[in-house]
């Protein structure tokens, strides 16, 4: 079948050094690839994923059901049409399906890293990404795309290395977080951590703190849609109670988040979700960019060459209903891109979806990528 | 000093059968007064507290520098007149603080009823408060008030039993829960019950669920402010970091939630947390009232005596930032009220305080509440 992928795993065998300072002895990157690389190397498509993916985004392997996560907008014809681009996936550091993260063994113990993991930044991410595209001989992309998180990533790298970009497409996103939204993510990380099982991040040969990670999911998902979607899909309806299990879930909506929580303990680790949304909460993009940040290495961009943004594009996109990144965060990236002097294009999705929307309201989203990426050209 | 109040508690020494029919061999009610019932017994009001409320509304339990939780509302000369009026406040059954609840012993079993205590609803609530009236000699009131689920159980009170009050003041709340709310709540829930120590509610003698109980605090707090409120207090503002412990917080609204979770736990049960929020969930004013429910004993109003709110009058307050209970939920207040042939008066206050307002907005409230209890006269 033409639509069956594998996931591939980069192995780095030398020191990477994150943010921090802190270096890690080496590196494995999980990765997928849709479509073909072009004679001139210039086709490719970088996907950047949200908080719980992975680098899974499309086809389906081998044996499986289910397609990747964004599946709707990758493929032969779709919106990133693979028939025309080379569209490439990775799972982020600190990540838990493939990529090096707090449950990989740290060569130099034996033994998971656990807490011994360095903290990671959005930076981090990015800069894992750059070793991947250089294993793969790529120096220029159409574009570097990303949802949520995804978007995060999507725009530090475009101003870290805009050399590399010729567009970004920044969807349901921000710049930085609010209080409120550091808040959720806060009382998410609690939740594990009050998890007596959770036991300083070392559980990885016991039980793991599935009960705190699923209420952080539960907390994570009551932003994820909409009040009003919400209220039309639940309302107040119930189902069947086991009159002998007091506060077992009665509602629906109840019935609904218990099963989000379940089903996320089940591919996701736990110190990830604390390593990946403590990234999220310090990301900052004006001021990781601003040239002050203490940073090894390339300097392409930063701070000095943000002038060569000037003229590239930028797509960005927010759903109305979505309040856990409203349009207002939007429209304050395409003020500050405009500022900068690239071509932004704004779209506001009218759903009820909520912040999913960039995951359900695909047919909408890929009318908009589709003539945006065609208007590269 | 005047204003020194001690808390009674009521015993009674009778069964006490609930709304679902299950039955308590007895009832201790924690309850406070304030100001004198004149010889007309025609001057009290009641005051309903909400979540984590009891009935130490105001003035100041002897060697206490801090008074009761409405203190600002209640006292001579303020809006709940104590030198005109006599104003009761009684703790919820099944909450911590004097009032039988799941803490409580069982004199069955000379243990606490943990999660042996029947579920009660707002009705049951109200119907305690209607013992401890009759003890009191009350047979009608000027008002009764609350806020948040202190204004369900007002509502709750006033339809049930229209005849006993002149008024209501309902603050800040709503008729019944939406599917967004009562995921909040659940998500809290889960969190407790999720903490191993809380162990199936047998805890009294061991740590109790503090971890859990914390984070369900945590996540009622974000709904308690404004995201305004949260930005302009503490943005991305951050707080000295241990640099060695990982995942501590950071951010100055980590430190503030975190503070909230820890100091609440002191002062409140999970189990109580339990029932109480359950309660909330599943009260539905309108159809408690439609005479359909199965309900012993007195049924003065419920679904037939209704006509007699007739000419009765009420206020309604909201707040413009309130996004827990937003105003269109008044708004359905006002409306089912006019309904009924109650003299509704609306007022919705601007402010950034979000749900708190009904405890922080006080003098604009108070004008409100006077003005209101002036017309009654």
């Amino acid at each position: 079948m033409e639509n069956i992928v594998e996931t591939s795993i980069l192995h780095i065998d030398r020191p990477f050094r994150l943010e921090s300072g802190e270096m890690l002895p080496g590196l494995d990157i999980a990765y997928e690839a849709y479509g073909k690389l072009n004679e001139a190397r210039d086709n490719a498509i970088l996907i950047e994923h949200a908080l719980s993916g992975n680098s899974h985004a499309a086809f389906y392997h081998k044996g499986e059901t289910k397609p990747g996560w964004w599946d709707v907008m990758i493929g032969p014809g779709k919106a990133f049409d693979t028939d025309k681009y080379f569209v490439i996936c990775s799972n982020v550091i600190s990540g838990c399906n493939g990529t090096t993260g707090p449950s990989s063994v740290n060569p130099a113990t034996g033994m998971p890293y656990a807490l011994t993991f360095p903290p990671v930044t959005m930076r981090d991410m990015v800069e894992v990404q750059r070793l991947l595209l250089g294993h793969l001989g790529i120096e220029r992309l159409k574009s570097i795309v990303g949802g949520s998180m995804g978007g995060m990533q999507t725009m530090q790298f475009f101003c870290d290395y805009p050399s590399i970009f010729d567009s970004f497409i920044c969807i349901a996103s921000t710049m930085r977080h609010s209080a409120q939204q550091i808040a959720f993510n806060e009382v998410g990380r609690r939740a594990i951590m009050a998890d007596p099982r959770w036991n300083g991040g070392n559980y990885y040969n016991e039980v793991p703190p599935e009960g705190g990670l699923s209420v952080a999911r539960m907390i994570g998902h009551i932003t994820y849609i909409s009040e009003k979607m919400m209220q039309e899909k639940f309302g107040r309806l119930r189902k069947g109670k086991d009159s002998k299990a007091v506060f077992r879930p009665s509602f629906e909506v109840e019935h609904y988040l218990d099963y989000q929580g379940i089903s996320f303990v089940r591919r996701f680790d736990a110190n990830s979700y604390l390593y990946i949304t403590s990234a999220i909460d310090n990301f900052d993009l004006v001021s990781s960019i601003s040239g002050t940040t203490r940073f090894r290495g390339d300097n392409r961009a930063r701070g000095k060459g943000l002038d060569t943004l000037r003229k590239k594009k930028g797509l960005v996109i927010s759903f109305t209903s979505d309040w856990l990144y409203p349009s207002q965060q939007a429209q304050d990236i395409v003020r500050f891109f405009s500022g900068l002097n690239v071509r932004v294009s704004y779209t506001e999705i009218e759903t009820d979806h909520g912040h999913d929307a960039f995951l359900t309201d695909y047919v909408q989203v890929s009318v908009m990528v589709k003539s945006f990426l065609d208007s590269l050209s």
